[in-house]
């Protein structure tokens, strides 16, 4: 944080000082700036958002500090080890996904390496299908690893993934979340997050694994009424509960879970993950039906297998194991 | 072809009447080019290895083709369909597989597009090794594709490759090729050829995979003595039959062999080559050591399962199931 801008160290003053005024002479000696330019950096404050009162003779109080997800806003609710130790702010790109590829490929970002936008403009989802990312209103992060797990064990990443966002929605906002397998959270049959793991890797090892989550939290239902999808109904948190969600508290804990998880995954393996995933599957022990790539199947959701695949048993009472393919509402 | 080069518009004509002399007004008349700059042309081509006599007043034959693998030499002999339909050569590069995936990732390159190269000054094998690709001595390629299997599947493109690799080579050279699971072909427990296949996916889909294939040719003794390597010992075709291998021949077969068996397992899956695979194993029905990441583990190998993972036998009688590691000779 040493090298951060110099708007974030006025604001730190501002905000450690938030009950009274603290006065232009004062910040234009403390960084020996004139009072112009520190007037400039706190209209570049305002512009990001930031509430902050000028009164002549007194000086600037901060009075609101916006719900965007800069490093400055989160940084003090994280909690995590690794996971956002480096972290990559965009106000608006096309797909966190796609930048994080690029930075795997072409550096060496550590693992945790986390790349977060206020807006995605070509959102992405499973099979090139679009995710619409409405500015500032959810979570649209992917986070960089390098899990060392061999590529069959792959498949697991998404619903170790897909196990932790359920649990986290449904313990912190009081929703019914439930997976629909493989990589979409439900909240009452509506898609409230999708997840979408991308990696390159060779026969032994897998070089780097995006973890892409989008979240919808702050949509109104009008907002999400615009919303031309048709692949699936969308919904929000704010939309399911009236809760209006503190963005950077809801990432940062989320984070926190998130690193946990994939922590204990890399160590112990994905029976845990499994058990909690049949705990927060949707229809489970019911009738279902999937569309695959050749063929739609039907029968009872058994749950899924320690490589990811789908378990279902059919009115002959056999069972079948599918790797890929989508469930039918 | 139309967009050629005009040295190889020259050369064709050179090639096709190589019983005799053509002469440089004729060439130089056929171009609408000076005689100067018809020339210039033979002096290129003599630069890449053509031996062409030029007589004052007669004009110029040509002797010798290089054993080279431009686009212009092989074509000739190519009988594929897809593979190497788009062709990019390269006298000399780092890695054709980073090269592969460069282009793979930033273009539309349609599935059998071939890279190959004289030299590879940083070729690579499995998990960062280094792979010596003596300049003009070998067949050093990787071709893009993007199979539409599932990707637990993905280990079978590997042993599919080896498979068809050890059979041309057993069948062409009449040498024991053998597989040395998961990507090495050994003649005589020394390594011939490496593969590496390298990819980019998510849970649903692969994006691309570069296949990539190194053989050892022509090197003599003297040479492969000089490659140091603690990972093995090299061996060439040349080593071990004292043939020396027209290599643009044996890379055209070879191409069409990869390409039959790429179609047959996309069309028809692995188990073809599952039984094949068997009959070209390395120390099938031996006893034999794996390293894994964590583990040495001995055993009777009793063949690979239907995803590709070494299955062995130990002595208390149970089988163990290895999905990567490295056998030792």
């Amino acid at each position: 944080m040493n090298n951060q801008p110099v708007r974030y160290k006025i604001l730190s003053i501002l905000k450690e000082n938030n009950q009274i005024f603290t006065s232009g002479e004062e910040i234009s000696k403390t960084f020996n700036l004139s009072r112009t330019a520190i007037w400039k950096h706190i209209q570049e404050l305002k512009k990001e958002g930031y509430e902050i009162f000028s009164v002549p003779k007194k000086g600037y109080q901060i009075q609101k500090s916006p719900d965007v997800l800069t490093e400055e806003e989160v940084s003090r609710y994280l909690k995590t080890t690794d996971f956002a130790r480096d972290y990559c702010y965009y106000v608006s790109l096309g797909s966190t996904n796609t930048i994080a590829k690029q930075i795997a490929e072409s550096s060496n970002a550590p693992e945790g390496t986390v790349i977060v936008a206020e807006e995605q403009t070509e959102g992405k989802g499973r099979m090139g299908r679009q995710w619409v990312s409405l500015k500032n209103k959810g979570i649209y992060m992917s986070i960089i690893t390098r899990p060392k797990i061999p590529i069959n064990r792959a498949p697991q990443i998404t619903l170790m993934l897909a196990t932790v966002v359920a649990r986290f929605i449904s313990n912190h906002y009081h929703v019914p979340a439930k997976i629909k397998w493989p990589n979409d959270i439900l909240i009452h049959q509506k898609k409230v997050c999708g997840i979408l793991v991308e990696m390159s890797s060779d026969l032994d090892s897998i070089h780097y694994a995006i973890l892409g989550i989008g979240i919808n939290l702050n949509q109104t239902a009008g907002e999400l009424n615009m919303i031309e999808n048709q692949h699936y109904m969308p919904t929000s948190i704010r939309n399911e509960t009236d809760i209006v969600v503190n963005r950077r508290v809801c990432f940062a804990n989320l984070l926190l879970e998130l690193e946990r998880a994939y922590q204990a995954f890399i160590e112990n393996g994905f029976t845990a993950f499994k058990d909690l995933w049949e705990e927060y599957a949707y229809s489970i022990g019911k009738e279902i039906t999937v569309h695959t790539h050749s063929s739609i199947i039907q029968g009872t959701l058994l749950g899924i297998t320690d490589q990811g695949a789908l378990s279902l048993v059919g009115k002959d009472g056999e069972t079948q194991v599918i790797y890929s393919g989508e469930i039918v509402l």
